[in-house]
C-alpha cells in the first residue's frame, strides 16, 4: 500500500499500519518531517531546522516493511489503483493521501513574492532571511531620508501562526538585539499584527481571544482587527486606502488543500479539502483514504474539524486501525475526534490554552506549550537541544540561529540614493552623509 | 578606522583594536562569522549551521566603538583613504583588509557548479544537499540500468579540507544511513580522494601524510595520489582520459585570494595573495595592512605562512598591537609567527596531530582535534551544543541534521527512462519494472 505525504497524518498511519503484513510505501516530496508547530521559532532564529526536522527514512528506519520514496506524487488513476509520480507509477491496494495543506493568498498569488508564508523549513529560512535582512538595511542606510525609520513588520492573519510570529517578532526586536546596533534603535520596530475577523485567534474563546490581543499589545504588538489586506506592493501593505509601509510582511492568512485533493474526482469544500465519508475514505472508493489537512469532515456538532497536528495523529491512527480491520474482515467505525484541547503561544513566556470548558493563560499556560511540544518533538536529541535553546533564550534573551543565508536583496526595500548612484558608477562621490562624515 | 572581513583575521584585529581610543567600522558582506574548520560537519550534516557560526554584531555588542555594517567593498581609494563600498564610500585612518581568500578552479570557473568547494554555509549546505540527494535518487532508481550503481563519490584535493569532508563521507556512507534504505546498500558508496600530489596533506610530515592514508583506506576512502583532474563533466570526472562517473564530486584543491588584494596597486603572488611587509603593511602604505589568507609572507626560513586560522589570528592581534604603537609613536616591529602545530581530522575518531617535532595520530590526536576546536568555538551556547552533538553521533553513528532543503535536482544525475518518459507524459504507463512490480 502507499501512503502520500509524511506529516503528522501520514506518519502516524505509517507507524501504526507497519505492524501489519503489508508492504507500505510512503512517499514525500521532502526528505524530512517537519515539526510544524516550531516552524516560527526557525523563522525568528530561535532554533536551527535541524531541531525541528527528521529525516523521514530515519524515522521510519526500523520498520523492514516500509519504504521511503523521495518523489512527488502528480496523479492518481483510482480505477487502476495507481499513483502516478514524476518518475513514474506505482500500484496499491490501500491509499492513504497525506499531502496537506498550503497557504493560500485569496486569488492573490501575485502577493506569494511579498509575503511568504510559514508551511516549510525553506519558508521558515527565507521569513528568517528577510527579518534580520531588514534589521542590517536599516542599521546601514538610517541617515538616508529615504530609508524606511523606524522599521514596520507586518504579520497578516491573527490565527495561531499569526499570532506566534508577531509575539516572537516583537521580542527580537525589544530583546534579542539589544546593544547590537548603532544607527538604529530596534526597540522602536513597529510590529502590526492584521487580523481580518472581529478577534485574534478566532478558534479560542472570546476570553482567551482578549487575553491574547492583550498580551501581544503588551509586548508590543499593534494588533488591528477587522483589517482585511486588499493589496500588496513591495514594501507595503494596504488595508481599504490605508497604505502601510513594511520592509517586510509575513502571510499568515489563507490556507488552501493541496492540490492533490482535485485530482481524486470527488467534492473538495471551497479551500479545496477533500469531503471524506465518516470513515476517512472518500465516497465510492472504500481503498482510498484522505486525512490530515487534507480532509474535511465534521464533528458531532457539524463543526468543521480543525487543521491541526492533533486530528491529524488521530485520523492516521484510525485508518491504520481501519485497514486492520478490513483485513480481520470486521466492519468499519465512523472516526470520531477526542479534542485534547489546544494551546497557542503568544511570545517569550506567555500564551493561552483551551481545555474544554477549563482555560489557561500566561506563564502556566507557556509552561504547558513547553512541556506538550517538546514532549511531541521527534528524537531524543532533537528534545534535548532544543530544552537547551529554550532554556538559554529565556535567560539570555539571545536568538541563537540569527544567520543570513542566501542573497541580501529585499524586494521593495526602497534603495537610497547612494546606491543608486553607486549601481551607476561604483567609484561615485559617497551621497550617504553619515559616511562621508566618518574618519 | 576600517576593517573589511570578520574571518578570524578580522575579528582578532576588531577585538583588539576596540580597546583603543578610535572609532572602528567592520564590513562584512555576511551577517556572520563562520567558523570555517567545522564547515565540513555542516556540509556532511553532522551540524547545524547556527551551531558553528554566530552574527557579528552579536560577537562585537560589548563594545561600543565598533560599528558592524553587512555591506561589500568593491574597490579602494588609497590616495584619499576611502573604501568603496556597493553603496557609496567609507574614510578610514587605518585600513586592515582581511576579505579572505575562496577556492579556485585552475582556470576553469565552469566547473564550480559540477563540484562545489567549502568556504561558505551555503556552500555547505550546498554539498549536504547534493550528497543527501544522491542516496535518495539512487534509492528511488537503482532498478533502472541507467543509474550510477554503486554511487560513487569523488573529493577532489588532498589537503585538510578535502581528507575530512573524504572522511566523514565514509562514516556516512557506513554508518549513518544504516538499516535507512530498501533498495540500494550505502556500505556499497565507493568514496575516491583524488590528490594532485605525491600525497595527502602535503604540509604534514611524509609519516603522518603515510598514517592519514592508511587511515582514509580503513574508513573505506579510496586514496588516489598523482592523480591530476582534467576535466568535470555533469556526473564524471576526468584523470587523464580515465572517466570516473560520479553524481557528486566537491572540490577541495585550490585557492584563490580575494579579489580586492589585485585593487590595491601592489605585488600580488600567483593566487592573487598581497605580498605584505614585514609589519603586515602593504609597499608604500603603512596605513593600510593585509592579514589572514588574503596576505602572502614568509617566514624566518623563507616558507610561506599557510592560510589557517592561527596565522589568521595572530596577524589580527599584530596588526591591533601595531596601530596601539603607531598611536604611542612607538616604532613598528616585524610580524612573527608562532606556530603551536597543526591537527587534521580524518574521521569519526582519528586525525593526525604535528606539534614541532612531537607528532600524534589516531584516537589521542582527534581528542586534541575535539578539544581545540570546541575551545576556540565562538560561544558558550556553541560549544555546549557541539559537544552535544558530537557526544550524540559518536555513541549512535548518527548525523543530526541530515535535512535536505532547495532544489531536488542534482546537476548530472542521469535521468532512467522512467523518468524521460514521465516528462514527456506525466501519465505514461509505468516504465521502472520495480515500481511497476509493487502491489
Amino acid at each position: 500500500m502507499v501512503i502520500v505525504g509524511a506529516g503528522f497524518a501520514g506518519l502516524a498511519a505509517a507507524r501504526l499500519i507497519a505492524r501489519l503484513p503489508v508492504q507500505v510505501t510512503v512517499i514525500d516530496r521532502k526528505n524530512h518531517h517537519t515539526f510544524q508547530p516550531l516552524l516560527y521559532q526557525v523563522a525568528t532564529a530561535g532554533l536551527s531546522p535541524g531541531e525541528i526536522a527528521a529525516p523521514i527514512r530515519w524515522i521510519l528506519r526500523g520498520h523492514r516493511n516500509i519504504e521511503v520514496l523521495l518523489e512527488e506524487v502528480v496523479d492518481f488513476k483510482l480505477e487502476q489503483k495507481q499513483v502516478t509520480t514524476r518518475e513514474g507509477t506505482l500500484d496499491y491496494d490501500f491509499l492513504v493521501i497525506a499531502s496537506g495543506a498550503t497557504h493560500a493568498y485569496f486569488g492573490h498569488p501575485e502577493w506569494e513574492p511579498l509575503a511568504p508564508g510559514l508551511k516549510t523549513i525553506e519558508d521558515a529560512l527565507e521569513i528568517r532571511r528577510r527579518v534580520l535582512l531588514a534589521f542590517e538595511l536599516a542599521e546601514r542606510q538610517t541617515a538616508d531620508a529615504q530609508s524606511v525609520s523606524p522599521l514596520q513588520f507586518v504579520v497578516v492573519g491573527g490565527g495561531p501562526t499569526g499570532v506566534e510570529l508577531a509575539g516572537m517578532l516583537a521580542e527580537i526586536a525589544r530583546h534579542a538585539l539589544n546593544h547590537e546596533f548603532r544607527n538604529i534603535d530596534p526597540k522602536q520596530t513597529r510590529i502590526l499584527l492584521l487580523e481580518g475577523g472581529r478577534r485574534v485567534l478566532g478558534s479560542y474563546s472570546e476570553e482567551l481571544s482578549g487575553k491574547t490581543a492583550d498580551q501581544l499589545r503588551h509586548l508590543g504588538v499593534e494588533v488591528h482587527t477587522s483589517s482585511i489586506v486588499t493589496r500588496i506592493e513591495p514594501g507595503a501593505v494596504w488595508v481599504g486606502d490605508e497604505r502601510i509601509p513594511a520592509p517586510v510582511v509575513l502571510w499568515a492568512a489563507g490556507v488552501a488543500a493541496s492540490p492533490l485533493g482535485r485530482k481524486l474526482g470527488v467534492a473538495v469544500d471551497r479551500a479545496g479539502r477533500v469531503l471524506v465519508e465518516p470513515d476517512l475514505s472518500i465516497p465510492g472508493r472504500r481503498e482510498v483514504f484522505v486525512i490530515g489537512d487534507l480532509a474535511s469532515l465534521n464533528d458531532e456538532n457539524g463543526k468543521m474539524l480543525p487543521g491541526v497536528a492533533q486530528v491529524a495523529i488521530q485520523q492516521g491512527d484510525w485508518v491504520a486501525e481501519t485497514i486492520a480491520r478490513d483485513l480481520e474482515h470486521q466492519p468499519r467505525r465512523n472516526f470520531v475526534y477526542h479534542d485534547k484541547g489546544s494551546l497557542a503561544t503568544i511570545g517569550r513566556a506567555a500564551a493561552v490554552a483551551q481545555f474544554g470548558k477549563f482555560e489557561l493563560s500566561g506563564y502556566f499556560a507557556w509552561l504547558a506549550w513547553l512541556f506538550v511540544h517538546i514532549f511531541f518533538l521527534i528524537g531524543f536529541r532533537n528534545r534535548l537541544l532544543v530544552m537547551i535553546q529554550w532554556a538559554w533564550s529565556y535567560l539570555t534573551y539571545e536568538r541563537g540561529a540569527r544567520l543570513i543565508t542566501g542573497s541580501d536583496e529585499l524586494p521593495g526595500w526602497n534603495l537610497p540614493k547612494s546606491q543608486v548612484q553607486a549601481e551607476e558608477d561604483p567609484a561615485s562621490e559617497p551621497a550617504t552623509p553619515r559616511i562621508q562624515r566618518r574618519a
